[in-house]
């Protein structure tokens, strides 16, 4: 009945057609590409302006009403997830490209901009815009800021907080803020535009997004590197660095995700290969066709067995297809798959590699592997047919957890807590700074309305149980 | 008589010798290197440990004392003066630098390092540590974290904050903190590191960093462009980004500037040049030499009068030397010197100089501008001699401030807001930014004793007055 009142104050605030309550719609709002249950919303709502999506947080936080804010959904730990009972606020409204300024290397977007759409304006300007999660062609800035988006390019480029400098917002309680600047510098005040990316939507709503840029880089080179075994993996990913090269992506595929990467390659991948880095450097041309030959060198003496160029963008597109497609590929391997987003050191590469075919063969589980390895940032995948086999999963990502804790990693390297890693979220932070974190949501949206069921184990407990979402 | 108990509880606790009431120690303790009048602390703390900078914030929270952080006390806004009636924590007992990793491209360190030393010790591992503050012989990390240090080098590589992966703090309450990560990437939870940096020791106190690196750049070369007027400064600072080049540095100097550098420079500068910039590039050897030519083709292209090269590092480090003066030289050329640090987006640089010409001859202040040109971020300096000219000092401040204001910037590039910019914060923020980021303050900090007077109007109108410490 709430959540009826708060609807027709919406309404009549955003307008006619605003508010969607047709199930086929509702459904499609459902849930995002993780293996979190779907939760169907009580109703979307589509707001075009930072006024209307104040009104939508003033109506919902008059009537209690939990508020889940969507991007285009394709985030992997269920953060867009709707809250039991609540609704999701959708920025299909707000889809306009607002400037992109080649000479002060800034651009200004709404929240609704696809990332993709975005790289091609940019790109027909000559400037660049480094952040390329998987999903770019679908993502929105929106969502990018609220995940903290990374992507291969991350290795050279950093993430999403490094390239926002300001953010137009709506906080729970429907006060509209401008943070950050529109400078490359400023350190006026606390850097609220840093605590807010990354929050999973659950501090405030993004309406608008000043962005830094790059001058586009001249030439990109691909180079595929084949290597035996996990410790001529580790050397590889570190052998550019050691020559002074930061590659701007250096991207591991065990033997199974090379398996299925294989059919659309459009390469050839020899066929005893182990594993394979996929690196590429970019720059001024003569410095990256420079660099390509030192780095084809180090790989090799870093154990490489082969190492193959891709011969033209068409090429390149080609890999970079069958890459993104390796996440999809995987999942019809079998019944369920579970997908972990960790981080180690880079030096500790092979360790986890080592450590992740052990538990594999303890527990039977198949555990693909693949990702940002340059980083350290590595997908563990989690295969499996019976349902019976669900303990030992629960197993294996426990103590894949216990080995990136001990090793000085991270549980999530960039896709997030969301709902998916709530029940894990204590290995890695003490109480206190978990009570800290909800705290500080406090302050940004004191009814508690903002997608109250992510990130920290007291909204998923209210929400779903003891255990969280899983 | 609280803060005699506060120092019996915190002799107890950190040793003979941890707390010190020498009156010359604590004036030297009195004053960073602004224009804020000096205040002296009751007493300065000396902490070897996180334990002890709890034990410390303990105390100080049950006696209600205020606790100001000092590095180096090197800043320029007056964020390290003493707040009256408090204690400064120092952090000479804790200058070890823990870790530098060559192969992770990470490094440890306590909060008393100096960052000179650790550019130094980086480098002879092959790698580099980028910010480059002007006092980087004397500052501390545990301050380059505290002000989100900058310097020329920002420019390509970003302040602090991007340099920060991890930092061990202790909150107002005495609660050590673990924020952020070792590794590159890591999104588990909101980003306390980035909100940590940058807030002027008014959150946490630091007692352990850890840095990213990177490979250390084959070679640096620097060049002077000499320019004739504003537009052609604003012209050759974008020219290398428009070339697809980026600059480690961008500098700027204007002809008061120009004047004062010349007798130490080391290099001819030409008699009638009306201002210079100081570019600098890095890389690998060859790129770096392809770059060289293509950006001095540029500057002359945009309006430069002349380009020289120094030609070796005793040349470059000799003009480096005079342009890190500057700020001193500055302060000898009128009885009075104040110091602004504005940014504004790039292509704004010759109207924000024009602006300050005509300001200059309408109040009859000197008004010498020099700083970080490729960051839009320049240090408007405001020179005077007589007590009475302080109105028309403070008419051009503000109107400055206005000027930047409208055009899209900022207040503050890289120094903070401290004791000196509380006055004009309510310019650029609003009241409910402002009230939000104090709330959060209270939360790190439950009873305000963490450097209360510094950034946000409220503690200053305590501790100073009305308005604030002016």
């Amino acid at each position: 009945v709430s959540v009826d009142r708060a609807l027709i104050d919406i309404e009549r605030a955003c307008g006619d057609g605003s508010v969607l309550t047709d199930p086929d719609v509702l459904e499609s709002y459902g849930r995002d590409t993780s293996e979190v249950a779907p939760q169907r919303p009580v109703a979307a709502v589509r707001a075009s302006t930072a006024e209307h999506v104040s009104a939508v947080m003033r109506a919902a936080s008059e009537h209690a009403v939990a508020v889940t804010p969507r991007g285009a959904g394709t985030g992997r730990v269920g953060a867009a997830t709707p809250t039991p009972g609540g609704l999701v606020l959708v920025s299909d409204r707000m889809r306009s490209i607002e400037r992109i300024d080649e000479r002060d290397l800034v651009a200004t977007t709404q929240p609704g901009v696809v990332l993709g759409d975005l790289h091609r304006r940019a790109e027909e300007q000559g400037v660049f815009f480094p952040p390329d999660p998987n999903s770019l062609d679908e993502c929105t800035i929106g969502g990018n800021v609220a995940t903290n988006a990374g992507g291969p390019r991350a290795l050279k480029y950093g993430t999403m907080r490094n390239w926002v400098l300001g953010l137009q917002v709506v906080t729970g309680d429907g006060t509209i803020l401008e943070l950050g600047k529109q400078t490359p510098k400023g350190v006026t005040g606390y850097d609220l535009t840093a605590l807010v990316v990354g929050s999973e939507g659950t501090l405030a709503v993004t309406t608008r997004a000043t962005l830094k840029l790059l001058p586009a880089p001249e030439k990109v080179v691909t180079m595929l590197v084949f290597l035996p075994d996990h410790e001529s993996v580790e050397r590889a990913v570190g052998a550019a660095y050691a020559r002074r090269i930061v590659p701007r992506c250096v991207e591991f595929l065990d033997s199974i995700a090379l398996e299925l990467v294989r059919p659309d390659a459009g390469i050839p991948i020899p066929e005893n290969a182990q594993s394979m880095l996929l690196v590429e450097l970019d720059g001024d041309e003569q410095t990256v066709d420079r660099q390509l030959e030192i780095c084809g060198e180090a790989m090799l003496q870093a154990g490489a067995e082969d190492v193959l160029v891709a011969k033209n963008t068409a090429e390149r597109q080609r890999l970079w297809g069958a890459r993104k497609e390796l996440s999809y590929t995987m999942r019809r391997q079998a019944t369920n798959k579970l997908s972990e987003d960790v981080c180690v050191p880079r030096t500790r590469i092979a360790a986890l590699l080592d450590r992740c075919a052990r538990l594999s063969e303890q527990t039977g589980i198949t555990m693909p592997t693949y990702g940002h390895a340059g980083d350290g940032n590595l997908h563990v995948n989690f295969l499996w047919d019976r349902p019976d086999e669900r303990p030992q999963v629960e197993h294996a990502i426990r103590s894949v957890f216990e080995a990136v804790l001990e090793m000085g990693g991270t549980l999530s390297g960039e896709h997030g807590i969301g709902l998916l890693k709530v029940p894990y979220l204590h290995m890695e932070q003490p109480a206190e700074l978990i009570s800290l974190q909800e705290q500080i949501k406090g302050l940004f949206d004191p009814k508690g309305i903002l997608n109250p069921d992510k990130c920290f184990p007291e909204g998923a407990r209210r929400f779903h149980g003891a255990h969280g979402a899983c």
